[in-house]
């Protein structure tokens, strides 16, 4: 039995299994049956509670999200605020699961997108293998993505960011656009997440990256 | 006849052609010749008044450093702060040149480094071939340098820091180290130029890279 820290929040997600996709690893390779349309998946991982993929959602109603979070107790906070809604959004769905393990419920092209947003820091160095922009993640997402597909990174985090330019430009991701404050000229239609909101009204500069994974075949 | 601002600057260059080295093409493929040992070439291009270049040369005795310089007028600067050092600065020499002409005077594998400090931002598009992290200049230091060469570059111009990181990831540079607020955990043995003294003073963040050359051969 898994410990949990908000005792219902096991509870709460069982009773959405449209929502919160109880078993993954079922629709791998076909996950456009989950959303019963072809439109292009977009994942965030490490949604925390949500706001981001539920705004992006709403955004872009021809894209499919799927929002990935590690803690059922806060991926609660994201089904609540889905719940909460006036309306269905029927492009969203949440996995209560460790992104480490995502080659085992995504194939290859699967997923057409990967939104990482104030991840961990884990500033110390023998914990950088934690760091979602750690090469091994790199490489997972690398195997769920098509070719020439892109990776979008806001964070507040300096250290995490610096990290991130030298992992991404030596697994050889191509950057794209990059901005170290992105509020100083934010772009049209940013939605922003918790964190941002919330590093931003202090002022600190949030930096931002889009890498593009290269052409493997030649 | 060229305009000069400072009239008397052509003269006093002129005089001293064993620090500011008079026909640079005579040199080409044979610049260990000018400094009399094997010692490995470093160049920073944009030298502005030498502050930089003379502190290198000074605390890296076995690295012979060229500074370059566009304007007579702010190269005398650099050339009158040489001579009023005590001693000589024997592994130092000047070039009165436009960095765009470089491999007529200098040969693949002549210089090992090159170092870029606060490089004019050019801020218009129109103007993006002027900045000396453009990919026609990439290419120009590629002629120059050898295999896994790095380039060093610090600005505190946020956009012109943003256009680089893209345009040394498209060109297919490595991305080494990348500091987004270099005085914060200033590095050992960090010589500060003109400009970085100016800027750091008003509290700005000082962004820094370092950028490998890929092996080309396979
Ligand atoms: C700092 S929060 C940021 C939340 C949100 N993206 C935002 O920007 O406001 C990072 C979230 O990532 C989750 N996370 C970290 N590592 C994860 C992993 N390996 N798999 C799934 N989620 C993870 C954490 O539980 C946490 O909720
Ligand atoms: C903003 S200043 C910086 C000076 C110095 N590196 C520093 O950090 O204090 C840039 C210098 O680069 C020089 N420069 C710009 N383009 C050049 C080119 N194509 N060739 C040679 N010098 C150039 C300019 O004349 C100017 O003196």
């Amino acid at each position: 039995m898994r410990l949990r820290n908000k005792p219902r929040a096991g509870a709460v997600i069982g009773d959405h299994p449209n929502i919160v996709i109880p078993e993954p690893e079922n629709h791998k390779g076909k996950w456009n049956e989950v959303f019963g349309n072809q439109h292009p998946i977009h994942i965030e991982v490490g949604m925390g509670k949500g706001q981001f993929v539920l705004g992006m959602a709403k955004a872009n109603p021809d894209i499919n999200y799927i929002g990935i979070e590690l803690y059922d107790s806060v991926l609660l906070s994201a089904l609540e605020r889905i719940l909460d809604e006036e309306e269905e959004v029927p492009n969203l769905r949440l996995l209560n699961v460790n992104a480490q393990d995502m080659s085992d419920f995504f194939g290859k092209g699967d997923i057409s997108r990967v939104y990482l947003n104030f991840s961990d820091p884990w500033p110390k160095n023998r914990h950088a293998k934690r760091r979602l922009t750690h090469e091994n993640f790199l490489d997972l997402y690398e195997q769920i993505l098509p070719e020439e597909a892109e990776i979008h990174f806001k964070t507040d985090n300096r250290g995490l960011f610096e990290y991130s330019l030298v992992s991404m430009s030596q697994y050889g991701l191509i950057l794209q656009d990059v901005s170290l404050d992105l509020h100083a000229n934010e772009p049209e239609g940013n939605v922003m997440t918790e964190y941002e909101e919330k590093f931003s009204k202090k002022g600190q500069p949030i930096y931002r990256l889009e890498a593009k994974y290269p052409k493997r075949s030649s």
